[in-house]
């Protein structure tokens, strides 16, 4: 999908929410146990509650792999049924892949032709050998962490790196590589003060922001130092929007939850003009 | 598998070698393509003319998902028949994930459970708490990305952080984590002259190695500078075994290139005591 398009659709919809698809067995209706699919039908119902709400879905891989074969086939259904109903939706494969050249173009084969997602996220940690197999599927995207919402990003992701903070370095650097109009950044919801200095390298980017709900990230401080011209956000809940409920009203209660979301952002985009 | 069978075995063969799993259909002998399960097939017969070559095999998770379905399916047959016919055999998911807490247990119990791989491949950018939840696992290795055989190592890799180099980071914070000694690392043949500099940090630790071969690493560097005291080094390689011919006679030419490093890793054992 072209940038171009997400944008339209985010005005359109006046939302720039993303649904994390993040489907635990552990978690949803018990009554779901009894189908033959649990994952797809419970995404399917998911889906078909928040779609007028949210621009865009994401799917982390790990979820699926998780059920071997069977979660596989999950993921291939949920795709599938999202691009063949809802082709106005941008999809994100939440797979943060990374490996050597001839090793990354199968990863990026996988995703964009096979499954046919929009976008997925990689890990920039091997370099720009390892992302830019990505970077050439046109009107793909490649969704580079940055500065993830977990503790864990204190760890290597804000220290002094050639005199910069390294999560600056994977900005700055990656701008550099072929194809980089193709890319957009992971910054998480949990370090929304981070948001000014990520802005002043990568001003035109689109932000996949993960964080907001469950772990703790504010919507109005990313908005309020993470937004740009384009909106160039794209917000996601996972297991806030999910797992509202557990009982029959899942999808109910999880669309209610997404419009509580929507609504902020529409109230968010309405100042913007 | 506990270290100390690793190291066992690694005797008893008089190898280290480790045999890449990554099967492009492109590049396999014509005539598998009419099997069921050409991928399987393929690596079967891999396997069963290498196993008494190799200590470990390590199937490249891209190259499955690249295929779908059917090459998890393939996934899941290779791994079981290793464990099935070889259970003396090191396996290695080389995956190379990492992401936060929640999700990086779900990948856990995918490889580890699941799957039932002895080890699988981290990157380190998301730090701590997306490491630990794979070190949680009793006689289960994560290996960790340090220094990689790519060109685009030296992007991030290799420069200053917090005044050293960021693999050297990596190595010395990550022996700090809970279960540590669980862990393992990826240093590429390519960068052997950096490998004194590695033991200093991470002595005892098992070094997974690629690059010799197609990405013209060199065996006797890699020795004389990464060996330790239980030899502590699995050299992979994939392409100059896997694609020594792609006529009927695939494996007998696999056997052919694996025997000859085997041979050269003997030599080298014999001057070790």
């Amino acid at each position: 999908m072209k940038i171009s398009k997400l944008v339209s659709e985010i005005h359109r919809k006046k939302s720039f929410l993303c649904v994390g698809l993040d489907v635990d067995l552990a978690k949803i209706p018990k009554h779901l146990l009894n189908e033959e699919d649990p994952i797809f039908e419970f995404n399917k119902a998911i889906i078909d509650a928040t779609q007028n709400l949210a621009v865009a879905y994401k799917p982390n891989t790990a979820f699926y792999e998780a059920y071997g074969i069977k979660g596989w086939q999950a993921l291939e259904k949920t795709i599938k049924y999202l691009n063949s109903n809802f082709p106005e939706i941008y999809t994100i494969a939440d797979a943060k892949r990374g490996d050597i050249g001839n090793t990354s173009r199968m990863y990026a084969k996988a995703f964009f032709e096979d499954l046919g997602f929009d976008s997925v996220t990689v890990a920039p940690y091997m370099g720009k050998d390892s992302v830019e197999p990505f970077l050439s599927f046109p009107d793909k995207h490649t969704i580079l962490l940055a500065l993830t919402s977990n503790e864990g990003a204190f760890d290597f992701q804000t220290k002094l790196t050639d005199g910069t903070e390294f999560y600056k370095k994977v900005l700055a650097t990656s701008r550099q590589w072929e194809n980089s109009q193709n890319l957009m950044y992971v910054v998480g919801a949990t370090k929304a003060e981070y948001l000014t200095e990520i802005r002043a390298i990568v001003p035109d980017s689109f932000l996949l922001v993960p964080g907001v709900g469950a772990q703790g990230g504010n919507l109005e401080d990313v908005c309020k130092y993470g937004m740009n011209k384009d909106v160039g956000l794209l917000i996601n809940s996972s297991r806030g929007i999910l797992y509202a409920s557990n009982e029959r009203d899942f999808d109910k209660a999880a669309a209610i939850e997404a419009k509580k979301l929507q609504l902020q952002m529409e109230k968010i985009l309405s100042t913007l003009t």
